[in-house]
């Protein structure tokens, strides 16, 4: 199947400009779905061993926590400020104008554990920079990320360099 | 296993005098993460015949994609202002002080289409009252209503009357 022809492109969202990639196309349709989550838990079994995957909020949950329970692992989401109800490690993320945090919970991964990132879409790198440095602050090793969409005419690949990057469908 | 032990109270959050039900230590233990996927997939079962999962933004997610995978169907994620880049529906829904708006986008669900909706938890109802009514409004039928956590001392079933309503673990 190619995954891309069941992506819906979405001109001027959120603003002027932007072609938006629309993955609900894919998730509402059962077998886009389940091929995409194979496809993408391939890629991830090329990593090598591992105890976690990490997902940021909210469209990471909706591709980590399915991989996590095909893969028999456990899931871990990053979140917006204020959002964990235990006590966090938190890092600073750039918005186009000023900046949030993210956060973790200070127990979610234990030091030396072994790390997947996984999100829906690769742009500038940014939201997955701030990722790496929480699973790092709390001692986790990110043996790679997995993308499902990878806009990779925005090169955020350069700023993830040094860590094992996969995505199953590229523009 | 008893994933009640699992689940870990935060006294005090989000203000003082709430117990907070915190599902990320189920979540990242890979055994209790499964045995939640695959006991709330059993409770689904029981409705019989569907077509769609629909989860709201974000622990909605979190549930909802997992077993959407794991049961070979489509999952519609109901998600807050703004978020959604093609058309939407919207429904009105209440804060403590105020209200906000959740979507749906317009093309998610066929008319007649058999829909469970999927959420973390079930407290005073309203939150899936909203999603039923964006559901009803494409067409859909209600077959089930599946939670994780249930807080039965909130009555939440009582606003949901007339639909199939199951949990894993009540308080």
């Amino acid at each position: 199947m190619d995954l891309k022809t069941k992506l819906r492109e979405v001109p001027n969202f959120p603003k002027e400009g932007i072609n938006f990639i629309d993955i609900t196309t894919v998730l509402q349709d059962a077998e886009a779905l389940k091929e995409c989550i194979d496809v993408m838990k391939a890629k991830i079994e090329s990593f090598g061993d591992y105890d976690l995957i990490v997902g940021p909020e909210s469209r990471g949950f909706i591709f980590g926590t399915p991989l996590a329970y095909a893969m028999g692992k456990g899931f871990v989401p990053i979140r917006k400020k204020g959002k964990l109800p235990y006590k966090t490690i938190s890092v600073e993320y750039e918005l186009e104008y000023g900046t949030d945090m993210l956060e973790m919970h200070i127990d979610a991964i234990k030091k030396g554990q072994k790390v997947v990132i996984v999100d829906d879409l690769l742009a500038t790198g940014g939201t997955t920079k701030s990722n790496i440095k929480l699973v790092e602050q709390l001692g986790g090793e990110v043996v790679g990320i997995a993308y499902f969409v990878e806009l990779s005419f925005l090169n955020g690949r350069d700023k993830l360099k040094g860590y094992n990057v996969e995505s199953i469908v590229s523009y």
